[in-house]
């Protein structure tokens, strides 16, 4: 079987088979994006989470956590209030954290420059952690990654290290990381919609060709987060060298009003 | 210029010029594992941090900090006391978020299957978040992460949110990451030295071949961190899907000790 009709069986058996996440079902917050990218030949999304603010009861130091004791006391892709992680807290054994994690997407990719077109997207769009896996036999997948994120140690050994005040502090911070999160997978969604528009990613490549690619080949233009140093952690990555996050792929393959 | 001469012509340029880091040098966590890769033909790194603690003083909601605004009130690649946080905090004026960034490595490849060579290697030590880049004109580079992180806001518009009872347990959590940081720093060291004692990484390919090489052909061994469940951000990506970020490449081409 050739590369391409070996993509679309595997594409079919993904798709076809169940969801087997907690959930059970893809979120709300990237339904369409997902749909966009699972109607494109190249490509098929194997894993996504919208974002979410999770309350874990783990170990101590936040280490160590044995996968069964390891309890989940909240997790919400919507904005939070105190009241909800207070109630949560009272379960709390271990050492309990509040993490907000942002927007995760796996996407198989038919070929290494169908990836290297989404690669260039995400980044674009701020998604500066992501990146591409080619597994043993090509299998290619690209993983879009956020740098923002959130780690606070509320409780250590069952006992609120915190105040309530904090909590609600911190919860402000969460919630307005979500709706960023929110506003960044539209401008992806949006960006990438466009580029497909107006690329035609070819489906298929007898090989891959590491030339430039016309969809390569316009004006650079950086990514807005990153020339507007919006974020802390692109922040702490000012030294010349983290320009290696973006080895001169984030061009612009989009329409001027992004 | 082939491509082999030219990787060597940009390796010799890269590492000649003056290192423009804020700190001016390699970190001393990491300079072995530099060393290393840069004393293989088919690689040379282009920044590093072994893994620091940092306290900046940001924008409110930890967003929208401006480079020129954001302050580094501390920054130390070694263990931190209570003390050193609480006088740097005096300083800060805007919401002060204290983290920890683990070690994280860019490495540019001469070939596509050098980056899967060392993507599998990072893998295996649990760098999870290690992802490939493959530039519009081929520059392959690999960006080894880890998903060990902090992200703790302490003050907002100057003022103090937590306790000094917090920030000490907070400093406990930190130091406790860095030290397993350093441990797995350690652990790639010598994953990479055994790998490459064992394999001859080719030097020079007419093309990317995306069959199997031999050196990914050996029994599938399991990320250790994988296996043992010992993170909570691993914990996290319990749902099936979470496999993706592993799609096939966390291959066994380390000695059985590891």
């Amino acid at each position: 079987m050739d590369r391409s009709a070996e993509f679309r069986k595997r594409k079919a058996q993904c798709l076809g088979k169940a969801d087997l996440s907690r959930k059970g079902s893809v979120d709300d917050g990237v339904v369409e994006l997902v749909q966009l990218l699972n109607s494109q030949d190249q490509f098929f999304t194997t894993s996504s989470c919208a974002g979410r603010i999770l309350l874990l009861d783990g170990g101590i130091n936040g280490f160590a956590v044995q996968k069964q004791n390891c309890c989940w006391l909240l997790v919400t892709h919507k904005p939070c209030i105190k009241e909800d992680v207070i109630v949560a807290l009272k379960k709390a054994s271990g050492d309990a954290v509040l993490k907000f994690e942002p927007f995760v997407l796996h996407v198989q990719c038919q070929q290494l420059q169908d990836a290297q077109f989404l690669h260039s997207a995400a980044i674009e769009c701020g998604f500066r952690n992501s990146g591409i896996t080619v597994g043993k036999r090509g299998k290619t997948m690209l993983a879009v990654r956020s740098t923002h994120s959130l780690e606070v140690p509320l409780s250590h050994k069952g006992k609120l290290m915190v105040t309530e005040e904090y909590i609600d502090f911190l919860l402000n911070i969460a919630n307005h990381k979500m709706e960023e999160n929110s506003k960044r997978i539209e401008r992806f969604y949006n960006c990438l919609r466009h580029a497909l528009e107006r690329e035609t990613v070819p489906n298929s490549h007898p090989k891959i060709k590491e030339k430039s690619n016309p969809s390569y080949t316009h004006k650079k233009k950086r990514n807005p987060e990153k020339a507007h140093g919006k974020c802390i952690t692109e922040e702490n990555n000012k030294e010349p060298e983290s320009d290696d996050d973006d080895p001169g792929i984030s061009v612009n393959i989009f329409p001027q009003d992004y």
